[in-house]
């Protein structure tokens, strides 16, 4: 199969999906073009999905990498209170699994996109020895209403929006873990009125040491208040990755959900650690790729 | 160094480099937000570099790998007849190169952005066993002035603006490409009105017969006419890849500049072949992935 027959292929794959009405122009020119509407700020994230370290082809059907590949960057969109509009898709596979591979890479891909509404507009394919993706997706927002990493302020309670550790055990017992974007909870929250949101993709103690970070603030949680996933360990809700809720902190006054429970209050920065858990400092021990 | 490190290192180098006025939130959070300006619209595109696909790291620096990720990328923007906006730059590499080799891949990305005024927005960063890079960029044009690829029409002239052949030349010497992306040439030529326009980065050949495919017609070109590069061959020009001129039609009435000149006219639809050669069908040698 040729480059010009797969790239046709997807554009009639795409055919029958969500269409935003911003996208004037999706795959087949140079470039994708976005006619973006007035009073509003568009958010944008791009994310890597690598063979053999974010994958394996034996843990994951090619429909679910496609699915992972765009889960993780709306998550991106769900920390920033975002509803998607647009994803470009870079993908290279080996020339062996060919045209096939990619048919069913976007199955999943535009499954998981249909689920949230975002356009698949354009992208890339190469030929490579693994598979590789990165996902660029572009969500909108009421002008200036984005939520930050720095909207914490001292005396914030601090939320999220459900059980930890989930992918950490699931990883531990070899299984494939499928992020599920919290979409829906970042719009709800951001129309709340909540002041500062991360999404937890590399644990919850190196994600919520960069929100107080980015706030100058420090946090103090408590491990009796943690929800944690059945069976998961409270070290694997603390520090393991992909679970892709999202973390949050709103004033005393705003009433959130009671399925999203409160893990703690914002303090004032202390002068060095950002996390204290029942009191003592809390050592950051989520994924970092060049540790 | 960590990966948190790394990422505040390469906050500071985008530090004194072009800021876009649209661009309200750079690397640091989620997203990068953008607020769109009223009556334009955005254009998107996504590229590849990979190693040993597109470069190899005998023959490029890490700063030439940065500037030629960057330029692939822009030169799609340029065949839109967009001007820069913001990037968005997805590295990998693997843990024995890191910090160093990501400073100055950012060096030689950077001095490319700042050429063509376009800021660095954010992107990811992780480890893989191969350097690749994937640079998402954005451009702006008047609404409804992008220069697509489906305008050419009968009777329209067809031009390059400039030398073909020469990476062709240049890779089959074990010379390294840079690509320079014809970002002012694209905003020009939008402005004089042009019909049509593609980047020739798969090859002539390849790129002529995609415009006649989307614009629904044929082309006859001259070998007479065509611009070759020093020491290049009529078969490099006409199939090389990498050369990221542009390729464009106009009505005759327009009057193209001197140094990009004629190389045929666009003609009616013919059943078999899009691309004719002093009056025989040419084969599209260019470069096809999985060809």
């Amino acid at each position: 199969m040729r480059e010009t027959e797969i790239i046709e292929q997807i554009r009639r794959q795409t055919l029958g999906s969500h269409r935003d009405p911003t996208l004037i122009r999706g795959i087949g020119d140079d470039c994708a073009i976005i006619r973006p509407r007035a009073k509003e700020d568009l958010v944008f994230t791009s994310d890597f999905v690598l063979e053999d370290r974010h994958f394996t082809l034996q843990t994951h059907s090619p429909a679910a990498i496609g699915e992972k590949a765009l889960a993780r960057s709306l998550s991106d969109l769900a920390a920033m209170g975002a509803e998607p509009v647009f994803c470009l898709v870079s993908l290279a596979v080996p020339a062996n699994l060919g045209g096939a591979f990619v048919k069913r890479f976007y199955q999943g891909l535009l499954r998981t996109a249909k689920c949230h509404a975002i356009s698949l507009a354009g992208g890339d394919l190469s030929r490579f020895d693994k598979v590789i993706a990165d996902v660029t997706c572009c969500g909108r927002v009421p002008r200036g209403k984005a939520l930050l990493r720095s909207g914490a302020k001292v005396g914030h309670h601090i939320y999220v929006t459900g059980k930890l550790g989930a992918a950490a055990h699931a990883l531990s017992a070899g299984k494939p873990i499928l992020p599920n974007p919290r979409i829906s909870a970042g719009v709800a929250l951001r129309k709340l009125g909540i002041s500062a949101a991360i999404d937890i993709s590399d644990g919850l103690s190196l994600d919520l040491a960069r929100l107080c970070d980015a706030s100058k603030v420090s946090a103090a949680i408590a491990s009796s208040s943690l929800p944690l996933s059945r069976r998961a360990t409270l070290d694997e809700a603390l520090h393991g990755g992909e679970d892709y809720e999202l973390l949050f902190t709103a004033p005393p006054k705003i009433k959130i959900p009671a399925n999203m429970p409160q893990i703690g209050i914002i303090t004032r920065q202390k002068p060095r650690h950002s996390v204290f858990l029942d009191g003592h400092p809390l050592q950051s021990k989520g994924f970092d790729h060049f540790a």
